[in-house]
């Protein structure tokens, strides 16, 4: 049974998608972690394709990923991924990292919304193609803790962008995958040099759009753990962060 | 013969890698075809691995795109690759972008040199393992134009960037991919919004490293053609490119 509710995808860590140690970049594995839930979810009858046509999309919330490696250039490697809960409003996705020997090498959590194309209004999972989604719930471990609050009090900006042509995706939106590398971005090329990111969190709390001004405000909450918060226009908090070097 | 002379791979446009009109982004497009170039070398014993053993490495000089049509998100399409030349310090590698029916809607050009990493200097590719690449050149047609002469006359940046830790790939360099998106983003998207990119150069000039200033010239040299320099630290041309929009 768990063959069926896991579903495992391959990559190999390619030459472009690396940073300057030749390890995997967070937000291209961000990126092949969304893709994953995309695949796994379609082969399920419950993708965007099959919500889009209902006028109904999935939307991420959470995603929080603790990593103890990552692949380096050239490095096959592949990520499992699983329904951990079904709620009326929101759903847990879990994910696992394995390296070129199959051994898990970190984690992911996701928490996902379904929400009407219409009205942008939550729609209820558990009424979703009769509730069958909750028949792909599965117990397999996933040992890290779920995302935490993140909590910035600073009202210095570190860093003040304006949004363009490559950060906005189908839907106007600036993609989930940008607001990562826009955040590592606040970091010196040195920070990499010494130290790997263990944990990575973000919350997406707002959309932002193209020609928005985003302000970065960044704290150290404690040795090496930065929380960051992205406000549009002044005002608007878009997305936190959490960012756990070791 | 052609058969073992092509190489052909398959792709699909995923969500994260489409713009806001739904097509398959530059930069992306840009990484797949290095990619192949990657993959079709590696398999016939001249790829980067295999030349790193003898301490030599590929260099990416000039890539030209034309394109009819993107791939839209989803989609899937494929792209071929085949040796065109091969002289003593210069080797031409072509491409053609496949759509889901298999029918071309576009074609690249490439020109690489083969560099030694201590030296830096061009290596003879006629000696390369016997002279063996050149049993690999292929008469397939590759129906757009050579890349050409690039130029800009301008004195007034129309953006300056302090490159950052994502643009650094594992060389040290800023990655060839990062300029193509730095260089779109130069347009405002409504540009993207009338208007497709109908052919795309770009010539490697210099390399430029972490922290450098990039400056970005842009010149309309014909309507709709742009012509743009990117220079380091306020003198010395990193790469040029040009931009013809339909």
């Amino acid at each position: 049974m768990t063959d069926n509710k896991v579903g495992t995808y391959n990559f190999v860590a390619e030459p472009f998608h690396v940073d300057f140690t030749g390890r995997l970049t967070m937000g291209v594995l961000g990126n092949h972690l969304l893709n994953c839930a995309g695949f796994h979810a379609a082969d399920r009858g419950f993708g965007i394709a099959e919500l889009n046509e209902n006028h109904y999309t999935w939307v991420l919330s959470r995603l929080a990923i603790e990593l103890e490696d990552m692949p380096r250039q050239y490095e096959p490697f592949s990520i499992e991924t699983w329904v951990e809960n079904v709620y009326r409003l929101f759903t847990d996705r879990n994910f696992a990292i394995l390296n070129k020997e199959g051994k898990p090498v970190g984690y992911a959590r996701s928490v996902w919304a379904m929400i009407s194309m219409e009205t942008r209004k939550p729609a209820d999972l558990l009424t979703l193609h009769g509730g069958s989604i909750t028949g792909y719930v599965c117990d397999k471990e996933c040992p890290i803790s779920k995302p935490g609050r993140i909590k910035v009090t600073t009202d210095m900006p570190v860093e003040v962008y304006e949004t363009r042509y490559s950060d906005i995706d189908i839907n106007g939106h600036v993609n989930s995958i940008k607001y990562i590398e826009h955040i590592l971005d606040l970091f010196p090329m040195e920070t990499f040099k010494e130290k790997c990111i263990r944990r990575f969190e973000m919350a997406y709390v707002a959309e932002s759009y193209y020609g928005d001004t985003l302000s970065f405000y960044r704290e150290e909450v404690a040795p090496g753990e930065y929380d960051i918060e992205v406000r549009k226009n002044g005002t608007e908090v878009v997305v936190r962060s959490k960012v756990i070097l070791k």
